[in-house]
């Protein structure tokens, strides 16, 4: 099962509502874009990569939803839909780039047959999807290299299946590491506030039986200074043109305390993430969540009433703490600015591994 | 009301239930010194002062519940409550620091009437806990000045009236600052697993009117990075010779980071936390808790079923990240190792600030 697909039968667009997991397992469905965008703001689905498909999806339902009868009033439909999912959540650029991607081939099309725009967007979606499988396939491969047998690995948040269509990017990096064979363990960072640690990475990888203990995000410095950690994989939400990387909340501490203790830190990041637009990661857009998200853990309360909160969702880690970047098309080394940009350059031409010399 | 205090009326010791804030005000009570140990494993109370506090009124407890009819019977059965009390938590040095102080008394006394021992004994531990709200207020006092007014502070765990008999440690310095009219805002870490920053931090903040807001641990780097915040202050559980800080989890990744971007950081400490007879913080015991703790958020399970988790409640943070140590007699600045056995030196010998030069 995908975490967000197209419902070819019933014509909707369905995913695992993961504000339940691991409780309680649930598909909702939607026929209309509008309560698409709910979902990603609400987060039943997350994750940049299964934003980005999901936003796609969500294009695809808006040209099927409109009654225009003509390819202009089609784009200017499909500009409407294309405000509201944007506006969904500003840190992951797959959404924008998704949405992007789509008013293109609307305005692009050469058609004015609104059936064929419709059918348009609704393959495009589906390649968005199909194709986020592969390069998950790809950066799991190219970052497996990065994994020893017998090694402890440090993951923050949640990057499996359930942040991408499926297999995922950092868990896909361990999924593979495992598929291999490699002996690994995995400290999953619980992640508050949201808990997507203890919650989706927990239990995709107790599905998968590799071997995993939950931490307190708090206990990550004293397993990386007492030596306990041979290596730090994380996603990322955007990544700036100079390799800073935004990606959940937490991140950057993580990455200045592995920094400290020469523990590798590699951010795992389809080159759909990548956004050569910005020169920095001081540029990206922070989203701030409702302060619910830090005063309760799940459904329970655990401040004292009337207590307020601060609750940015991301963090910024400039490109200084970043030891590596993997991509689809390879695993990309400083200097950044140069070298991100080839990989994205290489993706899109196809090239998906460093030639041999 | 104080945290931990004897009960003169009944002859029982007597807390506050902190398990139950900020969602019931509970008051303990304790008529076995065995119990007193069990309330200071399942944290009715913790603090490292509090603990310290606590274990002086359960040997004044066990040397009361003694039959003993001689002073080295006596002695016999305190030497066994002392077994049983410091057993109880291993990192903060107040528990065995208080434990050992009640135990010369004991011996020392002089007196083979086990009457004038029971009495000693709960003088002392009266003394302590007196002691305890002098020492604290002194730290305050010492430790506002390094807070300007405007200053956002970032806190971790609880340092406040209820980590201590009363007044605070770290909290304590807050509420000083408060008092001279100084407007702050406190940045309060929820510090999970055990939520203490959430729970009791944020209660106390509330109850005095001074302004916060909540964060998830994970939140703090971004603030630091992003120039929000002035300074750190933490407690701490024990602090070796060489100004290694042992604190709750969490604390090493803040120190880091505060380095990192130039935000001073400080451990307000009363030199019954300081354990000269360690070298460095590597020396000291560590605590791994239940693993339920991390499992759940407070009584809310947040992982899959059959998840395991690792608990380490305190960690290490080396000296070179520590700008200064605040005491109850002054500031103690690098190299510590010098000037922490000065400043507890000076404590025992009542020098209580630095002498104008």
């Amino acid at each position: 099962m995908r975490t967000v697909f197209w419902d070819y039968d019933q014509h909707l667009v369905k995913m695992i509502d993961q504000r339940k997991l691991p409780f309680e397992f649930i598909i909702a469905e939607f026929d209309d874009y509008r309560e698409v965008a709910r979902a990603i703001r609400e987060m039943y689905v997350r994750g940049a990569p299964a934003i980005g498909a999901t936003a796609a999806f969500g294009m695809a339902l808006a040209a099927r939803q409109s009654s225009a009868q003509s390819a202009s009033a089609m784009a200017s439909d499909l500009e409407d839909a294309a405000e509201v999912l944007e506006a969904a959540r500003p840190t992951a650029v797959n959404l924008s780039w998704a949405v992007a991607r789509q008013l293109k081939l609307a305005t692009n099309s050469g058609s004015s047959n609104v059936e064929d725009i419709k059918n348009a967007l609704l393959v495009e979606a589906q390649q968005i999807a199909d194709d986020d499988v592969i390069l998950n396939r790809r950066m799991g491969f190219n970052g497996a290299e990065l994994i020893a047998d017998g090694d402890t690995i440090l993951h923050h948040c949640n990057t499996g299946a359930l942040a991408a269509v499926d297999w995922g990017t950092a868990l896909g990096v361990i999924f593979a590491a495992h598929e291999q064979g490699k002996r690994i363990h995995v400290l999953v960072d619980e992640t508050r506030p949201r808990l997507q640690g203890a919650r989706l990475t927990a239990w995709e990888l107790q599905q998968r039986g590799i071997s995993f203990d939950l931490i307190a995000d708090n206990a990550a410095g004293h397993f990386m200074r007492t030596g306990q950690v041979n290596i730090v994989l994380v996603g990322s939400d955007r990544t700036a043109a100079n390799g800073d990387v935004a990606n959940k909340i937490g991140t950057y501490k993580l990455a200045v305390v592995a920094k400290e203790n020469g523990v590798p830190f590699y951010a795992v990041v389809p080159t759909s993430t990548v956004d050569l637009s910005l020169a920095n990661g001081d540029l990206i857009p922070i989203e701030e969540r409702d302060q619910n998200e830090v005063l309760m853990a799940i459904d329970r309360p655990i401040a004292p009433e009337g207590a307020t909160a601060r609750n940015p969702a991301f963090d910024v880690t400039p490109y200084r703490y970043v030891t590596g970047i993997v991509t689809e098309s390879r695993i990309v080394y400083p200097p950044f600015v140069k070298n991100l940009k080839k990989a994205v350059d290489d993706s899109l031409q196809g090239i998906w591994r460093e030639q041999p010399a």
